[in-house]
């Protein structure tokens, strides 16, 4: 028996355009907290400036049993986006969400490796509930009977407008705890929502160079030699290849770990990473943090552990400073300092069989519900730690994660194998701070195989992992030319990859997000800030990405439409957002604010280009760039429009960028006195990076 | 941040081999406190005595996080049972369960319409949680680290026997208060378990007599003219009837509901009710619990209403005094007083998008969690209490239930579909305290029709709903003679399904229950009580119970045992347990202890009957004899062996029973000097209820 008390909320200017409100006493564990995010201070000062959203006066919360009670206002028209990396949704409004890290299960339903407890609206502006608890969100659901704009009662036996969901003006988010800490974001567009949201998170990740070239997951049981001989083998044809990940029995004892190498796989882990190093190539090993009782680290371990055990493994209290420094350590005296470039970190995610159960206790007095959400964030931060130690960059895999997320080099996984809901966790990555890989793992045919491999080229970590199947890049003669194809064009748009990486770390925008995030899908369009009306809507049909879902085509940085080919299909249908439209490969026009069709065979990914891009590639190789070594550039531009790109590079390698040491080019394409397309690079600058050895430009759509 | 408080346990003798324990502070809202239970105290008393179970002492209550965590051991070799309404499983060992009143989501999550937190064990002991909240259950799952015989860690890279799901030594409950009511229950065996948790709960329901009969329900815009042409249509067809429901449209407005007639569809409700009772048929009727705006009490309810809408229909605080009183006096009013013979209640399960969110509040202080929990048990205990005030007994529909329901006359329904589930279900019903129709709404085919109608036929509603489908009995007309040989053949039983009834009532015993409850099923032989080794389980075959779940075969009675056919089978094996098993129809032996396989008829569903047992049945008859009408009966008995049934009777209508109006009259089948079966029935007592006008002796083995 309670009474819902209300409380006020004070809303405090933490950054320009980001407000924090109070509801309650917050404890003191929160996902922010975990992360340990310093706000990227300097990103935002290129954000225009913004007012308190006038929504925040009208956001209530309330004290009940408890627990903490938040409304958020919802208006009519109005589309919700984000609460984590869902599968086989984009749009939110209407869904009943309970935020929980877990394995995917086949259903949005909240339970997700990322269940990032933040939305963004299509009116420009975003939430954040900063808390480490499983959240119910009802994103749209529910009517209070005091409402100014409840919906009006109907008789179901005869009035065939009732309706089983009467329209809800508002979000609910009920938090486990009493009290809590929100955070509300401005836009004005939704993509500003984002980009305040990953700045104040540090900015996105900025992987290393090597870490956008190929990878590829080695058999569990390999040797040291048995993985020469596959690097051997990429090399032999022609295959690019940045960094191999080893499985499991890299390890003495696996499921729970031992952290130790196995002796008679790899009898001189050293020698053989930097063997391996040597021929261009480093290495991510697998893990998950469950501590065998044959590690070394076992009996120290144990009493900052929880009560259950994982596999029978004890499961180190990382929200304790000597459960992690133990872990820490034991990683990087096994691994980091001998090389090795990284890790792929399993299990940390659910299923609710496999982890400790709710019941389980931790010594640091952090509850299992809370060490559940945050797990995931914990073994990003101590292992970003280890590598910051040693001023070089990682990028590695994770299959948990949660708010506060973005700065981490991390790139979420799983065991799902859905190739359209891949696409979709892909966009949706975009709204939370999260990288995803739809990763390559089987294929029942050649086709599906390419089809595939062209969707994980155009993402941010372009993987086979698919020692389980046994196939190989080329094991499908009939489409091995196209496999390589692409393989080697992901390497030479290395350049534009590291680029929109470096416009996530410096300025917030992901790498990769949904095509609602172009201005042309908004509901206000950014020139004239109008407010649509149906008539509007009928009007346009790109702008029917309001009312029905795009789930199947993305952004990969700003300048590209990537609309992935599935298997069983020889054409699909794309929106495109307003602006005029050209092809990837042949730069010819191919439409503006519409839905075309296109046949691509199966050699194609459709991607489409925005006018006046500019995209920076280089001359294809079988591995990224090491520092200081020069690329010779090709500059494609295209569409008929004058274009501006700025391209970023520095050392690719360390975390010198984050004192300065980097440089962005200016390039330009304008048109001379004949009418003619010209290209222009400013020059490097003294002191800075220049890995450019030469430049030559293409115009793609006037050739 | 919290410090685990481990509660000391006390347990308390509340009725013979039924032990209360108490953790922290219990909330004073609870299952058993809404259902409002009256042990049915008389009943323990046919009960073997019993002590406090050892394994008592070593359940662990512990404070954690404002929650109660509660442990309660496993042994390596026990089954668990129970734990609410599910429909795909009978083994609970080894789950992960969220009770939470919902419409069933196709997977045995703990979301289901009856949740009950109760679970039997097959060492012979019992558990129920008293607690209205979500309850997180892992029924063995989760090992912890000090477990004084827990698993030991493999090597998954090499070692076979590794396993995903390490052995775990207890059951682990999160009830989300901080302090609880647990129940111990004492057996010897599973059945006794069953019987003393149905015993606390007031003993099972007793219907009217005319709720065991036959029962349609009618299309929702149906007027009461259709109603009456309806009636008409299967007395001429000679199809047994004994009530009708009628669908939204006998309500003026619905979702939300006025709970008033329509006007226009029945302008005389009363002449309507008294017409059809004269025509020996109830009127059930549906509703759901919202309240319409057009609805007399809207305005005196609103005040005590939830602070959320279902339909645009306020929701009765029913935890409150008023709002019970003023949704009763309406029914009792408008239904009830002119004679409507029951309700069907809707829509108080789920789903969440339909209900009130959790962020609801509800003037009595109650929560939106422990409404939901409880508020199909409100409905129940409501009119229930309509009904007793008019001396009446009523049997009705309802789509949610929790603890403590055993006595309510309700029979648990819903939406889904699936022939194996709803077999499922009915089996699981019989560890929980409820009942649950396999209802016949639509079929493809005419073998699906007939298979289901044969298997609701031997469940606790014989109901057909097919008003959607527009199907009736005689719609497939090459089975439509089988489809009515069945529903005679309910009404045949009608003399033994009440006694089986009679037995929930007054020993606890549920008509209709899992083979698993039958001693050749259970660990233990209830003759030498030897613990059963893995050996024995070789030698026996029936006893792959135990490690195999049986989920499509069931006990109806005490002495039958249904194995329903499904569509598109021709053959299915059987598992029969100890003693010898004979065909209901023909008598014939079939087996003992063995899993057989029948490839019966199209025209029968297979129905085995243990040795020696009796089975009362009466002439075929439209409807459930009245008060006072005298039946003939034919007593069958199968096999060989002596037997002995005791059969009830009362005047199958008021709650006479309850003071002692009913009689029992004691049925012997032995063999007279020449070997040869020779029937007795006991005289009928003066002053008691005596309805045989004739008996009739049927031997079905020796004829």
């Amino acid at each position: 028996m309670f009474l819902p008390l209300r409380s006020q909320i004070v809303w405090e200017l933490v950054e320009p355009g980001v407000w924090k409100g109070v509801v309650g006493i917050p404890e003191k564990y929160s996902l922010l907290g975990v992360a340990g995010v310093t706000p990227n201070k300097e990103g935002f000062s290129r954000l225009p400036d913004v007012e308190l959203p006038s929504l925040a006066h009208e956001i209530v919360g309330t004290l009940q049993d408890g627990k903490t009670a938040l409304r958020i206002p919802l208006d009519r028209k109005e589309q919700l986006y984000g609460f984590g990396l869902n599968f086989q949704t984009v749009h939110q409004r209407g869904k009943i969400l309970n935020l929980h890290v877990d394995h995917y299960g086949r259903k949005d339903d909240g339970r997700t490796h990322a269940p990032v407890p933040f939305y963004v609206s299509s009116n420009g502006y975003g939430v954040l509930v900063n808390s480490a608890r499983y959240l119910t969100v009802y994103a749209g659901s529910g009517a209070r009977k005091d409402s100014p704009d409840a919906p009006v009662a109907k008789d179901r036996n005869t009035d065939k407008t009732w309706t089983a969901a009467p329209y809800s003006d508002a979000v609910s988010i009920l938090v486990p705890a009493s009290g809590v800490e929100i955070y509300l974001f401005a836009g004005p567009t939704p993509m500003d929502v984002v980009r305040r949201y990953n700045l104040l998170c540090g900015g996105g990740t900025l992987p290393p160079r090597w870490g956008l070239g190929f990878t590829l997951r080695t058999h569990k049981l390999y040797s040291d030699s048995d993985v020469r001989k596959e690097a051997d083998e990429f090399a032999q044809k022609g295959f690019p290849l940045d960094f191999i990940g080893l499985e499991p029995g890299w390890q003495s004892k696996a499921y729970p770990c031992t952290f130790e190498w196995d002796k008679k796989r790899f009898p001189d882990p050293s020698g053989f990473v930097k063997d391996m190093a040597d021929r261009g190539i480093r290495i991510n090993l697998w893990t998950n943090p469950y501590v065998s009782p044959d590690s070394e680290i076992y009996d120290e371990m144990y009493p900052v552990s929880g009560s259950h055990t994982v596999w029978c493994g004890i499961v180190p209290d990382l929200a304790g400073e000597k459960a992690r420094k133990l872990w820490a350590d034991k990683l990087e005296r096994e691994h980091v300092s001998i090389g090795v470039g990284g890790y792929k970190i399993d299990e940390v995610d659910g299923y609710d069989r496999y982890l400790w159960p709710d019941v389980a206790t931790f010594p640091s007095g952090v509850t299992a519900e809370q060490m559940r959400q945050t797990y995931g964030l914990w073994v990003q931060r101590i292992t970003d730690g280890i590598y910051r130690k040693h001023n070089r960059r990682t990028y590695g895999l994770v299959r948990a994660s949660n708010a506060g997320a973005s700065s981490f080099p991390y790139v979420i996984y799983n065991d799902y194998y859905n190739h359209r809901d891949f696409i979709t966790a892909l966009i949706n990555s975009g709204f939370c701070g999260v990288l995803w890989t739809p990763e390559v793992r089987s294929s029942k045919t050649a086709e599906e195989w390419l089809r595939r491999i062209q969707s994980v080229v155009f993402s941010p970590m372009a993987m086979i992992d698919a020692w389980s199947s046994g196939l190989k890049p080329w094991s499908f003669p009939e489409v091995a030319d196209n496999v390589k194809e692409y393989a080697l064009l992901r390497m030479k748009m290395i350049p534009y990859w590291y680029t929109e990486f470096a416009r996530y770390h410096f300025d917030g925008i992901p790498p990769f997000y949904a095509v609602n995030l172009e201005p042309g899908f908004a509901f206000r369009e950014q020139k004239n800030e109008k407010r649509l009306t149906d008539a509007d809507l009928e009007d346009n049909p790109y702008l029917e990405a309001v009312s029905k879902e795009i789930k199947d085509q993305y952004m990969a940085g700003g300048s590209l439409l990537v609309a992935p080919m599935f298997a069983g299909e020889t054409n699909r249908t794309v929106v495109l957002p307003v602006g005029d439209w050209y092809d990837f490969y042949t730069g010819e026009y191919v439409g503006n604010g519409e839905r075309i069709t296109v046949s691509p065979g199966l050699d194609r990914i459709p991607v489409f280009v925005k006018d006046g891009a500019i995209i920076p590639m280089m001359e294809a190789s079988l591995h990224a760039p090491k520092t200081g070594q020069k690329m010779n550039l090709e500059i494609r531009h295209y569409g008929k429009s004058d274009g501006t790109y700025y391209l970023y590079d520095d050392d690719g390698e360390t975390f010198g960028y984050e004192k300065g040491e980097y440089s962005w080019r200016e390039i330009k394409v304008t048109r001379d006195g004949n009418g003619k397309l010209k290209g222009s690079i400013s020059k490097a600058v003294k002191g800075k990076p220049d890995n450019i050895a030469s430049v030559t430009w293409k115009f793609m759509t006037e050739k």
